[in-house]
């Protein structure tokens, strides 16, 4: 049985019941939204539409790095610590590498071990499947998802340090970057763009040998990376933790709080979500267009559309640029209809 | 100096008096108008607005194939002949690989020399410059120039038989495919999708050995590719040429002839020209949408309709979804002022 065959199946689900039951805090509710979102469905609109006043209450940690550095057992030891101070911590696991959710597969399993019984966690593992504009794309909503059902702090949390990894960091308040000793290609791969998305830096493992020669290169590239910079500018701090034993976890908190103080204090954390929703909404427009474009074929009105002004250029009573302008015109306004009809909560 | 700064100083050709000395035949307006067609020049929409009523008076014959096959030689005995009986020609040969025009280089001097001092032929090379959406976006409005320029024929030759190629002479109301006998290659390439947009096949260099082969090999796979195709459809002949010698021309012609009765016959040619300007209409939907998007930040209007709308979003007021559609209405409705100002002859 193909996909296509399995479509007309699935469930379709009630999403501002779905919503209800995630804001009062139903992991399965939750779970349901985020696979939603993933999958690119449907439902995704009324979704957006029904999460759009749940945007921006939570704390966004990004943590990034790469494999081999201790990510999950950092991610693990922040959200015992956020625990223990009352926070409700939500986990976004993304893969933006593997076309396979983790939703249901050993990775959260095995995260789910130590949290498993406590309804003040939420964790989650994305991958990209069907959503229009990729995982980048995904989420901005995904972390609605976890805003709406009431986490103080959302850790982010991506494999890899690439350009994917970066847009899918984008989304943090804070982003926080792991190396490890020894490393070299950690650096190398630090070089290759994070360091501007880097607030904070974590040398994880910092009881190996070679974790003083991390730090001294952290310093020497941060100290590269500031020249030329103009105005009152975040000290990128670098934190030594060995999260499989805990040390270092109040340290790294610390870095986090103080960078958000930072942030608050130079209007920084409303500039960086405006050019986030910027980001996002630019994103999403060019997404759609490219899909709308694609469909045109397959879309008997805008095909006629398209049919009606190629008889016009063919006749010499206009010419492709007005009948592209037009096109885009019937795009544009096509499009306003199909989300008129989606409701607000 | 770099390409910014001569910019500036480029002459603005008035496109009117361009056109209405093209119209005249003065092969240097031509020459010009083709070139703002390459560069694509601001001055194109207003090209695009004043040449639209010259669509479709010209026979346009597409003439592709792999290097060595013989195209400029076939080219140049098929103006010879349409010359003999009173036919205008423009030829425009097109190479989607250069992205160098010659314009001015070798190619077209060569070519000139038995045409130089005729009137009646007008010969023009073009490749890929600053054309918005390529050759294949470029072709359609060069071709509109030579059709107001009075030609009665165009001969649009490309080089190679890749999709590029394919795109190119989509242009034509008849597409000549040439091959030469002993080159395998040149069986390979036209397997690998020639055969799709081939009305006529000219085995040229008959003479040689191996040409009885290739003409096998053709009807073999004219045999294999009219597997399946329902309804009264065009039986693509195979001419054996000479161009070199110029034997077989006429048979050449008389098959062109022959193929554009048959389209006249079934409608094909009125379908041919409503998909190709489809094609085109959404080819420069699809590229001018994609430059808004990427001129989004540069142009004060609509990055502050985009500011504006991530505003929203960040305050929870609108979702991405609706942002986006707003955006995408706002780029339809932007484009047409623009136009606008185009004045139409």
């Amino acid at each position: 049985m193909t996909q296509r065959e399995l479509a007309p199946l699935r469930r379709r689900y009630d999403v501002d019941e779905l919503v209800s039951h995630a804001r009062q805090g139903q992991a399965r509710a939750v779970a349901r939204l985020i696979s939603l979102v993933e999958d690119g469905a449907p439902e995704l609109r009324a979704l957006a539409a029904a999460l759009a006043r749940d945007t921006g209450r939570a704390d966004v940690i990004g943590v990034t790095g790469a494999p081999g550095v201790g990510k999950s057992s950092t991610v693990g030891v922040l959200v015992t610590a956020l625990r223990a101070v009352g926070k409700t911590v939500g986990v976004l696991a993304v893969d933006p590498s593997s076309p396979f959710s983790g939703g249901a597969l050993l990775g959260d399993r095995v995260r789910m071990q130590e949290h498993a019984t406590d309804s003040g966690v939420f964790i989650r593992s994305m991958a990209t499947r069907g959503h229009l504009g990729g995982l980048a794309a995904a989420t901005p909503q995904a972390l609605r998802v976890l805003d709406a059902a009431g986490c103080d702090v959302v850790l982010v949390e991506t494999v890899g340090v690439g350009q994917a990894e970066v847009d899918v960091v984008a989304v943090a308040d804070t982003t926080v970057v792991l190396l490890a000793p020894g490393m070299g290609d950690g650096i190398q791969a630090v070089k290759a763009g994070i360091l501007e998305v880097a607030d904070v830096f974590v040398v994880n493992k910092a009881d190996r040998e070679g974790s003083d020669q991390t730090v001294r290169d952290l310093k020497y590239m941060i100290s590269l990376g500031r020249r030329g910079v103009a105005g009152p500018s975040w000290r990128t701090p670098i934190v030594r933790t060995v999260a499989t034993r805990a040390e270092g976890v109040a340290e790294l908190l610390g870095a986090i709080k103080e960078h958000r103080g930072w942030m608050r204090g130079h209007g920084e954390l409303e500039a960086r979500r405006q050019r986030r929703a910027e980001a996002e909404v630019e994103a999403i427009a060019l997404a759609q267009l490219r899909a709308k474009l694609g469909d045109l074929r397959r879309d008997s009105n805008t095909f006629g559309a398209l049919q009606g002004l190629a008889k016009r250029v063919v006749l010499g009573e206009l010419d492709v640029y007005r009948a592209a302008a037009e096109l885009i015109a019937e795009l544009g306004g096509s499009s306003r209809p199909a989300n008129q009809g989606v409701g607000r909560p």
